[in-house]
């Protein structure tokens, strides 16, 4: 695919042109940047491995019924995913106490939550991403009670899912990020999609053997080699094999039956609205 | 513990007297039985490999707060469960067609649900538990409202958590059948809470990569071993060790692990209505 524009070039992804009007191509950088990019660094492969991560969970819930931006890898290090209108929240969802939250409401790291707890940042790199409250997001309107009902209702259905699938594997899902995107419809009806990445740069998770942090606390807080932990979870999704490198021809192999995959389950179109078929 | 009085025997399971008034002991049997019971053998294993699959399961839920009758393991075949009253309905969600749903609709097995199905049965052996809608449900007075808006909003978040959970551990969870009890508060009031069993006997899980089933479809279509189905579920969920044999002393061992585990997760009183804590 020849090299398009650069639309948008964030901390840890570029946003190319796509192919078409409608959609746009997420390129996965090595960066890792943390407490509001005051540190930073470059860690090779980690970009691969979001891409794949990434992809691979959009898959898995998009096949459940909750519509995603992802539409399918292109290689390595890029994916195509529905162009969206970006809602301006950050949507983080906790089941244990960790990072901010311990900090700002003087709980212990580790203590369980007595329910999931959903929690809204306004999404503004310059003001540090504020905490708010539904009740902001309603007075500046950045989103309206019946996306907020829809967004708080997937927020659920994918802490339950993913809090499952990673429990299968022996990782404990702390807390996670999600952000949300708008489509038009021809009639300009709004239509809710998960957008951005969820990959260990945006979700805590943690070995329930070892209590080992294998997410982006790694790098914040210097507890070992970020690529070894964010590995160590693709290793445990089988998106690589246990204990092998991640190298190019390997990946491009991974990618083509992962896009086949996608092909066979016919991913609902979420414009379309026709019957959700996997 | 000293045999205690039999309550109930059921075609799986029998029910003893607990050890209190609100407890009783769920002794699993390894009956098999299929097509209300016209078909019945016994198959050695069976019952010790539900008693951990379920106790384990029952535990997971328990911790994303879906409250359960279980309290804890007693040893390979026996558990301590809340003496609840029964709501006489079989809950059954479905992902995937199959079984009676194939039959009933015409449906091809193996066709993805455009979203989870659930469907509600009388639970009445007798009238070989007929399938019935809400309406009949208020009609008879079986649930209220609200119950049902509970077991619904229940059913689909246990969906949610078991399809991430079987997924991670590379199994389809096709379908499953969930029933619901009542305990009753000091003053009367009402806690529903998940009763029964979750085991391949009332799961039905296909191998993702092979399209093996693994769940009571092997006994009722003579598919192959139904224990070893059985134990290939309990070795993926990580209770025994792979290709390990079932023994008593082995599963004792893992029994009191367990239960250390649902100790230290100090399990939410359903009653109490404190924090929960895991």
């Amino acid at each position: 695919m020849a090299r398009k524009n650069k639309l948008y070039e964030g901390k840890a992804k570029i946003i190319y042109e796509g192919p078409d009007a409608n959609t746009v191509i997420q390129y996965f950088k090595d960066d890792a940047t943390a407490f509001n990019a005051e540190k930073k660094d470059t860690l090779s492969g980690k970009g691969v491995l979001n891409n794949r991560i990434s992809a691979h969970l959009m898959t898995k819930l998009e096949a459940i019924g909750i519509p995603t931006h992802f539409i399918r890898s292109i290689n390595m290090r890029e994916q195509l995913v529905r162009k969206v209108d970006v809602v301006p929240l950050e949507v983080v969802v906790r089941n244990v106490a960790a990072g901010s939250l311990c900090k700002r409401l003087g709980l212990k790291e580790g203590e369980i939550l007595s329910r999931p707890l959903v929690e809204y940042y306004y999404k503004d790199d310059a003001l540090g991403d504020p905490l708010i409250s539904e009740e902001h997001i309603m007075t500046f309107g950045w989103a309206d009670p019946y996306e907020m009902e829809e967004i708080v209702s997937m927020a659920w259905r994918i802490n339950d899912y993913l809090s499952g699938l990673f429990s299968g594997i022996g990782l404990t899902l702390v807390d996670f990020k999600l952000e949300f995107g708008r489509i038009y419809g021809e009639y300009g009806e709004v239509y809710l999609v998960l957008a951005d990445e969820i990959s260990p740069d945006n979700c805590r998770l943690w070995d329930q053997k070892t209590g080992e942090k294998m997410d982006k606390d790694r790098f914040r807080y210097d507890l070992g080699d970020l690529v070894e932990g964010y590995q160590f979870v693709a290793e445990k999704l089988g998106l690589i094999p246990e204990g092998g490198v991640v190298n190019e021809q390997l990946m491009e192999k991974l990618d083509l039956i992962e896009n086949e995959l996608a092909e066979k389950r016919k991913l609902k179109d979420v414009k379309g609205g026709k019957p959700r078929k996997i």
